[in-house]
């Protein structure tokens, strides 16, 4: 068995913690065995991990989102990357072709597909494990997971399994067909007289099932081949491209909690805690929960049903009901990142001012982990100033290696090559000067150190 | 008549927007005639000036308030110095002994002495000179204004004229006694049988009255041996010291709008406006104020009822009822100020870090206007970098000085002496390093740049 998590995801839902390089999959607001906060996709990998999985597991994922899964899950943790975000059928193709191609899987693996945000019990393992044996030893092309339902959501998908079949000996179902969002008097009469189950978003399929649909579809299956062509694939789902054409479906169903964390609504319920980060909860507030990111305190006096996220890119307050409606109003603040982690470390913004003249003056604190350098490079559009805060290191400016240390400033003129490498952890506050102060004004002339200073140093 | 207004003031009830240094009354909230925002302050003395009042005005502040006052006033206001914070009774007297010895009043000058924060309509000033004629005219020791209540608040202090006296010819009353907040059944009552006043907090007298109360105390008359006795006088109100021993009182009734704004509740209700600053106030918010004095976007979703306030020093999400509580919870989030208005222009703190080893770091951009220059100094315990990120000026370091221009960046090791001066509108980023980054920690060697330049310049 492979195991595919797809880590896609936009960041407008949740909001201001959220934003398109930090999905909701790595905000770290779900309590941790070990005390503080994890992440969705800490979490889920600590569970494949205590039930054996994590060894026969890749993440799918973007380019953007590499360095935060290195910096959350560890290096050594297995990424097919995805040329450009494209919905699920092509990230669910890119997987299989990939399994087929570079790592030599077998027409008779069973790939199991699920979102990498699930937010599950541990018994969930042991049905991804069911699943992959009925797939195994049953006739049908696609497989996937029904929650038992414990209301009738009108925010979910439900499965409705064939009214004239009896469970099969492992359990399943046989599927008839899928109804996406039904009122909530539906979804109770769907529950009640049809047995109607949640979509759980996994799919499983034996991989030459899924090789198959892209021959027929002329999609090549080799990989390198596969990639030049990704963005001629169809922006679909893979419930469009594939689950709705596919004749034979069966369904295991799930009987532990599973649960949709989508919203500040239904994310604050499984927090643990009503605080994280600095504040204070004060004069008799009710379900109401503080998330703040940033060093200036939070209070909250005498609220009911509210909730607060705040971070460097925004601040939100909202009724919990009307926290669902937040993607409609958020793109009118989207700006430029305020807060990342990086491969090599984080940054963050402390202040951007655009001035009459069009010059703009960003202002930043960065973090380098000890070990870690910063990419050989220069920029066409911005002078730089850096002065050392703490930590000890080496840095190379045009050719010319010197030691960096608290105190120490360096001026970076348009144009100027520049290195860094922590010895420990390094910090430093930045000046940038200059048009078009963009994270893509940068040209890297070497990504390790070894090589910046192979090709390039003159001397220290 | 000389007006007398008493500018005091704690930060707390409208945290996190004033702090020590910025009192409430210099809150840019209210609607400017021209559009944009006043401050209380700013309100008053445009009142006084279409009253024609101004230029009898003199304030009472700390000297804290110094450059805010000039800031927003203007530097030729008259200011008073309180050589510290004691309570209404000392700041009067310092008033009263300050027009006898140093502006050379006579004892018949009607003094009238009013709160900088009065939030009225013009009219209150025709019956500011109608009281200040009363006093002058009538046997009155003491003569206050007394709102006529449009409701029983339990908030206000109320003055009780005495039963059998009528209105005399000038309409003012002669007072029995005060009750202070009384609870709302109380305050109905007062109203309804008694013609209860809301206390205004203004006091006028004849000056030789005060003079014979300090004698009589044994206070000095003469303002440098005041000064220096300051220290010892009663930390009480000016109520307790005087009115409550006052034999003949006089009150004057006052028909138009009189509010105390001293809480979010009662301020947000005078906005005219529900946003000030960066923000959005979306999915139907209901009697609901956003404040933001931050440069992060603040959205609102669905709230009733509720005051949000952002500022560097921190961010309040309160229900209007509750926000009245705010004085009891606001200590343990007192900070050094991030951000203040200054006589040569204003700073913001964008960061603060404190290392393991215990060193500190503070970021801060720093405006200077053009003309303006800061001291020539040098600080004990930190070493600063600027880089300057616009306008043009000069700077002198240990002797020497330099231009300066965007881009440029000056090191100032510790101990180093600096000084700068703004030609042009200049701005600069700062980090302080060391240990205890205070405002306290610098020693001022010239304070104009003439003087610096005079005493210290060694060349250019």
């Amino acid at each position: 068995v492979k195991l595919i998590l797809l880590s896609g995801g936009s960041g407008k839902r949740l909001w201001p913690l959220s934003n398109d390089v930090r999905s909701k999959q790595f905000l770290k607001i779900l309590p941790a065995p070990q005390g503080g906060q994890e992440s969705m996709v800490q979490r889920i990998w600590r569970q494949l991990e205590r039930a054996g999985l994590h060894e026969t597991a890749h993440l799918v994922s973007q380019k953007a989102q590499f360095d935060m899964i290195s910096s959350q899950l560890g290096e050594e943790v297995p990424i097919i990357v995805e040329p450009e975000r494209r919905d699920t059928f092509a990230a669910i193709a890119l997987a299989a072709v990939y399994l087929h191609d570079v790592v030599g899987s077998s027409r008779d693996e069973v790939v199991t597909v699920m979102p990498v945000d699930s937010y599950v019990e541990d018994g969930y393992f042991e049905t991804l494990l069911h699943l992959a044996q009925t797939m195994r030893d049953g006739a049908a092309q696609l497989g996937l997971i029904g929650a038992l339902p414990t209301y009738p959501s009108a925010k979910y998908g439900y499965i409705i399994p064939q009214a004239e079949s009896s469970p099969s000996t492992d359990g399943s179902l046989a599927v008839s067909h899928f109804i996406e969002k039904p009122s909530e008097e539906a979804a109770a009469t769907l529950i009640a007289e049809q047995q109607a189950l949640w979509n759980c978003g996994v799919f499983a399929f034996r991989l030459g099932y899924m090789l198959d649909v892209l021959t027929a579809a002329g999609i090549p299956l080799q990989h390198a081949t596969f990639l030049e062509q990704y963005g001629q694939l169809p922006k679909n789902s893979f419930d469009y491209e594939v689950v709705e054409k596919c004749a034979r479906i069966t369904v295991v169903p799930y009987t532990g909690y599973w649960k949709d964390l989508g919203t500040w609504n239904t994310l604050t319920e499984e927090m643990g805690t009503t605080l994280i980060g600095k504040g204070l909860l004060a004069e008799q507030c009710v379900n109401t929960h503080l998330i703040n990111e940033l060093d200036i305190p939070i209070l909250l006096l005498g609220l009911t049903d509210t909730v607060v996220t705040a971070s460097p890119d925004g601040i939100l307050v909202a009724d919990k009901t009307a926290s669902q409606k937040l993607k409609n109003h958020v793109s009118q603040f989207t700006q430029r990142p305020m807060f990342e982690e990086r491969r090599w470390g984080s940054y963050r913004v402390l202040d951007f001012v655009k001035q009459s003249d069009g010059t703009e003056v960003l202002t930043k604190r960065i973090r380098i982990s000890a070990g870690k350098n910063l990419s050989y490079q220069y920029h066409h559009r911005r002078s730089e100033v850096w002065t050392v805060i703490s930590g000890n290191g080496e840095m190379m400016v045009d050719g010319v290696v010197f030691p960096v240390y608290p105190g120490k400033v360096i001026e970076i003129p348009v144009g100027s090559r520049h290195g860094i490498r922590a010895a420990s952890e390094l910090e430093f506050i930045e000046v940038q000067m200059g048009s078009q102060l963009i994270e893509e004004d940068i040209i890297r002339l070497a990504m390790t150190w070894e090589e910046a200073l192979t090709k390039w140093s003159t001397g220290g």
